[in-house]
């Protein structure tokens, strides 16, 4: 059953989706317009004490929902691998300062190494960050990305995998983020998601379409209802998983980057209340 | 194990890696560079008397190795999917002319209807051309595409999915094509395609590369050492279940089409006896 989606309580946006705005504008814009929550981009917190723009959000009456991104663990050399950890434990400070509870992990892919190497290497990796996480309580979420980014953004491709790996580790703190752009075409996705659900491991969901054609690989990214992706009956698999918590909208588009956001903004809302 | 290719004897190219020359030039030249196969592209026969090609690629001392493409089952009504089924019988009728024993499969996408629907199509249309295809003892090949091509191009994105189609229909002149453009991403390859080979479905083998970044997603191939996929391993992995036919080199490249073919040719033998 596909329950409809009547308010924007549950609607988190991440500030790359507006991401002209500096996250001063964004908390506001969002806040305004009903947002339940805010994903923070790191490049958004540059030069700022982290810490009061936490406070901001949620004096706004926004949820800090989690923070983007950590992982990119495989590399050439230990010393690059130490420094990715070092960076990801970094990550750990600002979500902690921020009062995020969430770390979504883009896990990386060395495309001068074999695949399978840099999936080993990304499993050391979180294992390397989670005591780390552990002192500051946050949790990591693992996320696939589409099989066209195992060159150099995730060897991690598939729920399947991602499910294995969060099971393999095997800790409270480490699940897994659903992104319907990168899963949507998988035949196993219903009972992957499912399976992930089953075992506690099903910690964020991230919405957006898949447009036809796709202009650039990275950044024509759609809005729900502009591609050929079947949002509600997904997300009706993350909620019967007993996934309950924000739906996220996370846009990457020259296109719709190029627009005055406060129109976007509002077409993110009627997105999600009608396609979503 | 992997065994050297030390010899041109079991290499093929596609008409359309050379896409700048017409089909007598390719058959000329590929003969005299000493390449054992040719895969036709149909668009290449326009025109032709297909009897006869068939016949100067045979007296040029090429095997034909097949043509390239049948399916595009997928589509909105169901006289467009008998257009499709209609479109297979005359790819049935000029692989029979030319003397191809193989037809390739793109199976098709179609994003106006769940993909599940479309892969339940495309099943359905290889079982309607598979009486013709009897009839003329034309073999089938499912070339599962990558993922990125699942929202128009085609529904079978793995080589689980390409096995399970073939098992169902479980029929000798049905098989699976493996490409390792689309597939070297998926950590269940290697088993897949034991399991291709175990069933007698591993009827042919492509080869290129994915160059870093991806420049357009149709026509940026790699030469074989231009990006990361490991040939040399993923070929071990299709000899050791069984397969003895052709490597294939199927380019489909802005850049390299842009170049002398005949320079690129050189380029292509090179790249297949020390990067394949």
């Amino acid at each position: 059953m596909i329950n409809k989606l009547t308010d924007t309580s549950k609607l988190c946006v991440h500030t790359i989706t507006t991401k002209p705005w500096e996250i001063e504008q964004s908390i506001d814009e969002f806040s305004a317009a009903g947002v339940g929550g805010i994903t923070v981009w790191r490049n958004t917190l540059e030069g700022r004490d982290i810490t009061a723009t936490g406070d901001r959000i949620r004096s706004n009456g926004l949820d800090v929902v989690s923070l983007c991104r950590g992982g990119f663990f495989p590399a050439d050399t230990a010393a690059q691998r130490q420094e990715a950890i070092d960076d990801n434990k970094r990550a750990i400070d600002e979500a902690a300062a921020l009062g995020a509870p969430l770390i979504v992990l883009v896990c990386g892919a060395n495309p001068n190494i074999p695949l399978a190497a840099s999936r080993d290497q990304i499993q050391a990796g979180i294992e390397a960050v989670l005591p780390y996480a552990e002192q500051h309580n946050i949790r990591l979420a693992i996320e696939p990305l589409h099989p066209m980014y195992a060159d150099t953004r995730s060897g991690v491709n598939t729920m399947t995998q991602a499910n294995d790996m969060a099971e393999a580790i095997g800790h409270s703190l480490v699940g897994v983020a659903v992104d319907v752009f990168h899963l949507w075409w998988d035949p196993r996705l219903e009972q992957e998601i499912q399976r992930c659900g089953d075992n506690g491991h099903l910690f964020a969901f991230h919405i957006c379409d898949w447009k036809f054609p796709l202009d650039d690989m990275l950044n024509d990214r759609g809005l729900m209802g502009e591609g050929c992706i079947d949002v509600p009956l997904i997300r009706s698999w993350v909620e019967k998983a007993g996934f309950n918590g924000y739906n996220e909208v996370e846009i990457f588009s020259n296109r719709h980057w190029a627009k005055d956001q406060k129109v976007f903004l509002q077409e993110i809302i009627n997105a999600y209340k009608n396609k979503s």
